[in-house]
């Protein structure tokens, strides 16, 4: 029994994480999305999950959803526990409304928000907020560290003491112990205070999943937990030693950040119902929806022109941060010598992250493989579908994790940052 | 026994409306803000009132409190019929953020979320969004008039049958259904479509507070509902009147607007009761906090150089939008020869709106009033304190209404929109 535990979180995702899960027989397409939501939360928080984590975009790419902000403070209103974990960008954002939206679902979560920080990577956002093209990459995260240190900023207000109360006096709060925040830089003027009082965690989690070099240089600075894709073992060491080294460098402890990769697991009672699990999904997949998705992952190239049973043809060189999938990709198709068809069903569940399918045995071994051999602090948790594929994640995988000590049986903290022990 | 009803919201502030309310005995200071706002709103609901109304300011002003738009989405979790009003800015935001955010909390509440859309009219909050000075009055309403019309644009996103949700057919939208908005304005260039489905009321509740000439044509252009600081019923009147003709000139029908002043009332089970509750608050005001007070409503102009119980200086004119309530303060005080401590008494507590205080019946006297004789279509309801003040309303003066025909006993509809017949 080690003592060491992993972080275990839910990336949800409207109908699932396989591009064709919304055509899987028990996706329910009309039910009300926050009752939909609030369902698969209050199993994953029975589960006694750290978080769950919603990404977001300020385009509509595929199926509209619940903005997630608003849908974690509802859900903050029917949970106890859990940390409620949304994505929300720095690039067509101003910090005062971000450091405020966070702090705000902190207080009223009673200490269980996380912000997951990042820069926006898809040019329909950019027409949404008045620019033409989007704005480039390096740029983009120069502005994001700015953005990390306004709202952290922010976030410390409140000195110990600022609020007197007292009422015989009539002195609500001490002026002395108002922190002003008076920034003045590249991207941003901002006076400060925060309007918003002091939240349990003072500061939400921050989260970050840029796996570039200014992306891993800002989360090695910034981040409590990194979110990755990683395909393989080795690939996942050597970005876990790197971010550890960083943030080392940066006169952190090595435990102070929590590297989680992703991990797409199609779960069965016998490893034949896992892969025939797997062969219906994979059979759903159109092929637009499949080019779209590989599209968007290589740079936002059009292949609809090409043959699908060709080969993946040259692609110019991605200008903007998604240069290092689409690396990764072509190097794939060109390693196993894909054609564009058998690319986009290699993508179209796992994007890219560790992909397993198998019994729950199976699935914790490869997990528990990872974690115990520096590749993983703890794992996102991608279901398939909803609500079957987190069904068979809570239910048989993480039992298994448990019965192997590597996660725990209930909650021993109320804070987002208590359940990582950060 | 009438068959038109009132309309009727609970305007909340963290302690009350009273200057000060915070030290009111009553009053609880440490309490988590999100626990006192879910007793408030779950009593505001068992007496059916219409909705909720939550201010905003994207600055530090008084003090702090919660975000409203994240506390609204929190109550709409744990409550099922009351609407849910937030106040949001279009100064100093994008419309994009805008239409996302109510169009989810209307999701999530099944058709209950109100928009009170202001313009910026505090300095403070130009320092934390990158400007020196606030943006000029006038510019802020052209800003939002266009602000408006890109949010209203993306919530038509959707038109009837978008959502094909054939899994046989592998067809979730109907992309010819799907309205791209491509608004290029003065102010804002935004793609469109909105990235969140289509939500029970479709658009949101749009309520506006603005009584100068801007704010009046803006509102009967755009406003659903109208909230407005009305002294007298005679002004009352007159601004119902106006802002009925100019509603019928933009070819809406005078009904489809309604017009909510404001009401400070204070209750008691007797007139002195009454009387004595308000003279203790009246009693807590520290001269800091009066001045404070005072100071912002003629223009952020600083007072405390000047005696107490002196007569009020002569002011600049104030160049933005606070000139009506200037001049209404400056008349008043000249009329009535008050010092500056009698004035800043006078406001201490309705801020300039409808004071009552009395009995049940006296406060709906005077409310039948204005109701029978066009100076109002329904209330803002604004308790002096939290909670006393708020359950006086709904469990005095609320069932004297009920008993007079005036407010329902029940909600006979589901969304905002259904319980304002609009």
């Amino acid at each position: 029994m080690t003592t060491r535990q992993m972080s275990l979180c839910a990336f949800l995702l409207r109908h699932g994480h396989h591009v064709a899960a919304w055509r899987h027989p028990d996706t329910d397409l009309v039910a009300p999305p926050f009752a939909v939501y609030r369902e698969l939360v209050e199993k994953a928080e029975r589960a006694a999950l750290d978080a769950v984590f919603f990404a977001d975009s300020v385009a509509l790419t595929g199926a509209p959803s619940l903005e997630p902000i608003t849908l974690l403070s509802a859900l903050a209103a029917v949970t106890e526990r859990i940390g409620l974990i949304a994505t929300a960008t720095t690039t067509y954002n101003e910090p005062y409304h971000v450091a405020r939206l966070f702090a705000s679902l902190d207080s009223i979560s009673n200490g269980r928000a996380g912000w997951n920080l990042v820069t926006s990577d898809n040019a329909a956002e950019a027409a949404n907020f008045g620019r033409d093209r989007h704005v480039e990459h390096g740029q983009r995260y120069v502005r994001a560290r700015e953005f990390h240190q306004v709202v952290d900023g922010l976030w410390r207000s409140w000195e110990e003491g600022a609020f007197v109360n007292d009422k015989a006096a009539g002195k609500l709060l001490d002026p002395g112990r108002v922190r002003q925040l008076d920034h003045q830089g590249e991207h941003f003027r901002v006076a400060g205070p925060l309007n918003v009082p002091p939240s349990p965690q003072g500061r939400p989690l921050v989260v970050q999943a840029g796996s570039s070099e200014p992306g891993r240089a800002l989360a090695a600075a910034t981040a409590d937990v990194v979110f990755t894709a990683q395909p393989s073992l080795a690939a996942a060491q050597a970005f876990y030693r790197d971010m550890k080294e960083r943030v080392v460098q940066q006169g952190r402890t090595a435990h102070s950040l929590r590297i989680t990769p992703g991990i797409f697991a199609v779960v069965g009672k016998t490893e034949g119902e896992a892969r025939d699990k797997f062969a219906t999904l994979q059979g759903l997949i159109e092929p637009q929806a499949g080019l779209a998705l590989l599209g968007r992952m290589i740079g936002n190239f059009d292949l609809s022109g090409y043959p699908l049973d060709g080969p993946l043809p040259a692609l110019p060189e991605t200008a903007d941060g998604q240069r290092s999938r689409q690396q990764l990709l072509t190097q794939l198709a060109q390693g196993e010598n894909l054609t564009i068809r058998q690319l986009y069903e290699r993508i179209a569940g796992g994007r890219g992250h560790l992909t397993v399918v198998g019994t729950a045995a199976q699935v914790a071994d490869q997990m528990q493989l990872w974690f115990e051999n520096e590749a993983a602090d703890g794992f996102n948790l991608m279901p398939p579908t909803l609500p079957g594929g987190l069904d068979d994640l809570l239910e048989l995988v993480v039992p298994e994790l448990q019965r192997r000590g590597l996660f725990r049986t209930a909650y021993d903290s109320s804070t987002l940052r208590g359940h990582l022990k950060l």
